[in-house]
């Protein structure tokens, strides 16, 4: 039988905003065989990783790890921390925010949610102002996405965290990092944060299927009254692994593998650092050639601007899946789909994790001829503007 | 320790004209664990590969494997055939038409070595000259080398092919089609070629490691009195592998897994017709984007650029291998350098095997920019025109 799916040559560009392009070394840690998951060689495994991760997230705190997706970790972070009734804010910063949202409402618990335009981060002045009505406290926890996937837009963490202080409130503070983490500057234990939520297929460069909490003292303490019903997310056995290296139930052994792998070439070979300053420079670059092409980032304040992945409006009257079918056709290249309102009106260009200048080139290079041959109107000088910028290195 | 060695983040561009990318599919189905080389599975490996083989030197007669390099297929395809001061006529195309003339003389062949410029391919006039005036048929073996390496500049073998047959000449034709093998279209029986040599790690999108001759009758029969010293390289004990799908002495095993994953790729999948005429737009494009920096290739001659790599002068009084560092350091990208007399003159582009659109956007994008790091003085409308002309699909 003749094979009847499209025929690739080369590599394929995965670049949607997550999953990313996952390193040949760690797809070869994660082929090694499985062990047991309660014998001596695990238990150094096991406490690596959360030890790695611990940096990744910039805390002395502690770090949960379950075998699920990003949303699991969203869950563990609600049901671990609040009780039936609860009252919490969230931001209409996109769809993932919108997603976040309709979890906690069926869990039970009692949003306030923002609305937003999908074209800006959270305002710190609205959470101060928000916070500092509420003197009785009803308000149990602030919920954030730092960096919208649908939208490219990110939120300023560490200024929501001097709002919740000027108001001198005492809720918890939760943020998804799901598509920031490793990849763009956060720090859990500076900007306070009681839970940080991350997943593995981002910055972090594995496969879907391990999701993260951070987890400060203070998460820790409002655990211990917290009522929503938990069992599978709850922290209390998790916290154990970074001692003993043992996770209460079936971790996925293999993806820590690949995790071990990941951590040595973010943490001890490039470094965090450098790791932030590729994803600012390719951010740049981006948006240089978005703007050489006369075309619209969905963000739209320039300190909000995502490192990670930039999303694009196509003209009015042309349809932006239609641009990415082209493109994927032509040019085996994935991009990212408009999500909830923003569907067949942008593009998502994911430039995270596995990734460089010359993967980069090839991306905008993709972008720039599918959208002549998807006759989307723009100007041409997209690509060359990203290459004066890359260039002067 | 830290690691001191450069870090890479994302791809390596390994853009030399060969070891080229070896696909992950390959990589991983030389994964597998290595199997007994007399056992019942192995047979089945080992005909089905030389049946691929066959198809892509588009024989059907003989083919044979070494573990080699494809040096070693070049000493075979002389021991088997020739007897110490045979004459063989030989033309210098390049740093590796060079190199084989070299081997010869060692084995003790009288070679006739026509010289040449490095920028044209063998003339056939020339061939057919040679060969009228050769009335005794004192020549043996007339011996090319179908893609010059060194020079980015293909011979057409058909054309001297005839040029043969106008002179009426006996004399066997041999031809290394090292890296042009699986990329450029090549025809060992339509072009009556009598000995074929290739290697495993061009077109052939596998690690070094694997020697190829395809054989004809007329080779075969010739074999029967060569008197040259042989025995690794013995054509005999090899030919029944056709047949048995053994080997007379240790076979590369994972490297053969590899090949039977290649050679999915390039017949069942892609299609040899699809491979040819991806190569040929991949060349043109590129030499769209040397003219538009205003830089020039070794190849003179318009019918002679070589569709799997392009070797391009940078301007006198600049040294090719200073840029080559640059984009080395600075993108990440390996290309060619100068060989033999070309050494510091020029750099060579690969553009074969496992590639695509995008991943020579990439490659272009990398020599432009690499171009204006090292102040190589060019225009920039290189990428432009490239990108042009991809865009046109």
């Amino acid at each position: 039988m003749k094979n009847t799916a499209p025929v690739h040559s080369g590599r394929h560009f995965l670049q949607i905003p997550g999953p990313t392009n996952v390193p040949d070394r760690v797809l070869h840690a994660m082929s090694f065989p499985t062990i047991d998951h309660r014998g001596p060689e695990f238990s150094t495994l096991g406490k690596d990783v959360i030890a790695g991760m611990k940096r990744v997230f910039q805390t002395a705190g502690a770090v949960v790890m379950y075998p699920s997706s990003g949303t699991g970790a969203w869950e563990a972070a609600l049901v671990n921390t609040l009780s039936p009734g609860d009252r919490a804010v969230m931001f209409e910063t996109g769809h993932f925010a919108t997603l976040w949202r309709q979890m906690a409402g069926r869990l039970g618990i009692d949003i306030e949610f923002v609305s937003g335009d999908w074209r800006h981060g959270v305002d710190p002045a609205r959470v101060e102002e928000l916070l500092s009505r509420d003197r009785e406290h009803r308000i149990k926890a602030v919920c954030i996405v730092h960096n919208e996937t649908s939208t490219g837009v990110t939120s300023r963490v560490g200024e929501v965290r001097a709002a919740i202080d000027h108001a001198r409130h005492p809720a918890l503070f939760m943020v998804d990092t799901i598509s920031s983490l490793a990849s763009i500057d956060y720090r859990h234990d500076e900007w306070k944060v009681d839970v940080t939520v991350g997943g593995s297929q981002k910055g972090l460069m594995l496969p879907p299927g391990l999701g993260f909490n951070a987890v400060s003292d203070k998460a820790l303490a409002a655990a211990k009254d917290a009522r929503l019903p938990r069992s599978y997310w709850d922290w209390q056995p998790m916290l154990e692994t970074g001692h003993t290296g043992f996770f209460p139930y079936t971790p996925g052994t293999n993806l820590l593998y690949g995790l071990r792998e990941a951590l040595a070439m973010l943490l001890d070979e490039e470094g965090l650092g450098n790791v932030f300053a590729r994803h600012v420079r390719h951010g740049e670059a981006t948006r240089r050639a978005v703007a050489g092409w006369g075309l619209e980032t969905v963000c739209l304040d320039p300190r909000e601007h995502s490192n990670s992945l930039t999303a694009v409006f196509v003209p009015e009257g042309h349809d932006a899946d239609r641009l990415r079918d082209t493109i994927l056709d032509a040019f085996d290249m994935s991009l990212g789909t408009g999500l909830g309102k923003l569907k067949g009106k942008i593009f998502r260009v994911g430039h995270l994790g596995h990734f460089n200048d010359l993967m980069l080139c090839g991306t905008l290079c993709g972008v720039e001829m599918g959208l002549a041959a998807a006759r989307v109107p723009h100007k041409s000088g997209g690509v060359a503007a990203a290459l004066e910028f890359l260039g002067q290195r």
